[in-house]
């Protein structure tokens, strides 16, 4: 029998045991295996936070440069998956195309009957390379342009880059989106995590898992908020408007501003600390300013009216258009980098399994109601 | 911040509110919108279910007759839908194909970017038609048949078969699918309808929810297991082996036998009764009554010796395979059926829509852990 009554959205609801990630909602803290994510952020790279996560502690020299290496030889693809993502139609998503493309990577993994732990860290190895590959690979494949081969001595993210936009990236392109790789790399159970545990924990495959949760991150209540941050800031640019009278009309109109709140923190969301300083940081460089200055009056504003904080979305959608990507990769590239906590979650998951299996409280019609036959309906 | 920690895996939490589906698992009771399965399995057809489902009431004839003829109309396929499943390898098993299918059915949805209540119920009744056909025309694929157009005048389930075997189904069969069909169309908040739910409340679309639902029924914990009992019950049986003995044997060896036990029934699984009676006298129909013996037999044993009852995978396992059904199907029709449940679930979550998200209990290396610089580093 059901025995307690969960918030709506179970919120507060403590819903597993984790030891990969811990958010202090109040103070603004989030950490990756007990370090602070400002440490990683400043100091590590996303393949040894990704070792971080799948592991628990922090790589020595050797054991990172095997890691390194075992993501790098997983990027290839199957030609068939390549030859799917060519027969789709140039109109499909981005987000689409990478959850559909991700479930047929299951046809080809040489372990896919295999639920072992040992197994499922091979297929977090592949699935984190690939899905870099095939958001790289449909975005040339739409364009019209020939798909980039790897370069297996480039970086995650450096690679990633590369196979987008066929020129080695610079320095500067690449340190930024490895920050950010590492700024979103995992949040607990969010709701991509949580919808990865529950298909996991029926037993189910690894492939199912993250094809799920792709899902779920494409909604604009989750991953998909950093687009619709970006979509703002184009039509407030394109209006030729004044960014915080904008806001105040849309605020006004109890129109709901994204990038704004956060389920966990009532303080700064400590990544939008470091995206707002990307963000400003590019603008210069790139003589490109407006972006990041138009989103800081914003985020002032929305401060001051509405004491909202700025989350991981709202700086991003300015970071990510000033290094030349396009608004619908934006969540693609949060799945680029969630893969590395979804995998560990998964596996975490499985380590110590109970089928995930909520009740609801009942508001429908009263039992029993009668079955009436069709001749005596109304 | 959390404030109330859940038993593992959720148990006995209220996760949402819910109008669908009513279960006592005390003394066994299933309803949908307050009737009693056992009512429904005896006078409805899963066209009227679902009407239910969606609706809240049973349909006069007029209603029932235009829903049936709109469930009808939907089933038509893209061909490059078909395309797309003639390039999947034939060793990708129905389950990894339905995944990947309906994942890219959202591609040539009309309403794809239409997450209104109307554009979901439109998509609900494609994907309810079409899940059907994908399970049909890729098992016709895989098996280098041609594939058999459907057939409009049919029932859902008789179409089903149709599609499936090339030949007009007898009623017999019609009608133990049609129960069927029923028997799994909703079950609360069950794993697969819960990830469906979490996936629907970032505002993600019906395709990512349905998508995700898929990927955990695929698990052995969920709908899975279905599978699992037909092959104990083939493995007893070519082992020529005594089926007690051969159960006794792997309780012994602490091996969990599919199909019995439920985290919400305490007594027996009232769809257990239907497919019980189903598959009994099916088996005698057909002169083929070991598969009912041998699941009876096992029944008996596992009820004494481990007070577990059989729950709804246990008794469609011989049901099916006495339909002449392959096993790795049976998962499948799970989603043909359940595909009403959860469109029904996924749109009464958007129409009162929070997201759904958890928090994790901390159990990992304490917070603030060092950085240790790599050159320090063990």
């Amino acid at each position: 029998m059901a025995t307690a009554v969960a918030g709506k959205g179970l919120e507060g609801i403590v819903a597993a045991n984790s030891g990969i990630c811990w958010i202090d909602g109040e103070t603004g803290v989030l950490s990756y295996r007990g370090i602070d994510i400002h440490e990683l952020a400043e100091r590590s790279t996303f393949e040894e936070t990704t070792f971080l996560l799948w592991n628990g502690f922090l790589p020595n020299r050797n054991a990172l440069r095997g890691f390194e290496s075992q993501l790098a030889m997983a990027r290839q693809l199957n030609p068939r998956v390549i030859d799917l993502m060519r027969s789709f139609p140039t109109t499909a998503t981005p987000m689409e195309v990478l959850r559909t493309t991700v479930s047929a990577l299951s046809f080809y993994d040489a372990d896919e009957k295999d639920n072992s732990h040992d197994a499922n860290v091979r297929k977090a190895y592949r699935l984190t390379s690939q899905i870099a590959m095939i958001v790289a690979i449909y975005d040339r494949i739409r364009k019209g342009k020939e798909i980039v081969p790897p370069d297996l001595s480039l970086s995650h993210g450096g690679n990633f880059l590369w196979m987008l936009n066929g020129e080695k990236p610079s320095e500067t392109a690449t340190r930024t989106l490895d920050i950010a790789l590492i700024l979103h790399a995992d949040h607990e159970l969010n709701a991509s995590t949580f919808a990865a545990r529950v298909i996991a924990a029926t037993l189910s495959d690894i492939h199912s898992a993250i094809t799920g949760a792709i899902g779920a991150l494409k909604g604009p209540l989750h991953g998909g908020a950093n687009e619709a941050v970006m979509r703002l800031l184009l039509a407030i640019d394109k209006a030729g408007a004044d960014p915080v009278e904008y806001v105040k009309e849309m605020l006004a109109a109890k129109q709901k501003i994204s990038g704004f709140g956060h389920r966990v923190y009532k303080t700064e969301d400590p990544r939008a600390t470091h995206l707002r300083r990307m963000s400003e940081q590019l603008g210069k460089d790139a003589g490109q300013p407006k972006w990041f200055e138009m989103s800081r009056a914003i985020e002032l504003y929305v401060n001051k009216e509405k004491k909202l904080n700025a989350n991981v979305d709202f700086y991003s959608a300015s970071t990510y258009t000033t290094l030349g990507i396009d608004i619908d990769l934006f969540t693609p590239i949060f799945a680029v980098s969630r893969i590395a906590g979804w995998s560990a979650h998964v596996i975490e998951q499985l380590d110590d399994n109970r089928l995930i299996r909520p009740r609801a409280d009942y508001i429908g019609p009263a039992y029993p109601s009668r079955y009436v036959p069709i001749e005596e309906r109304p």
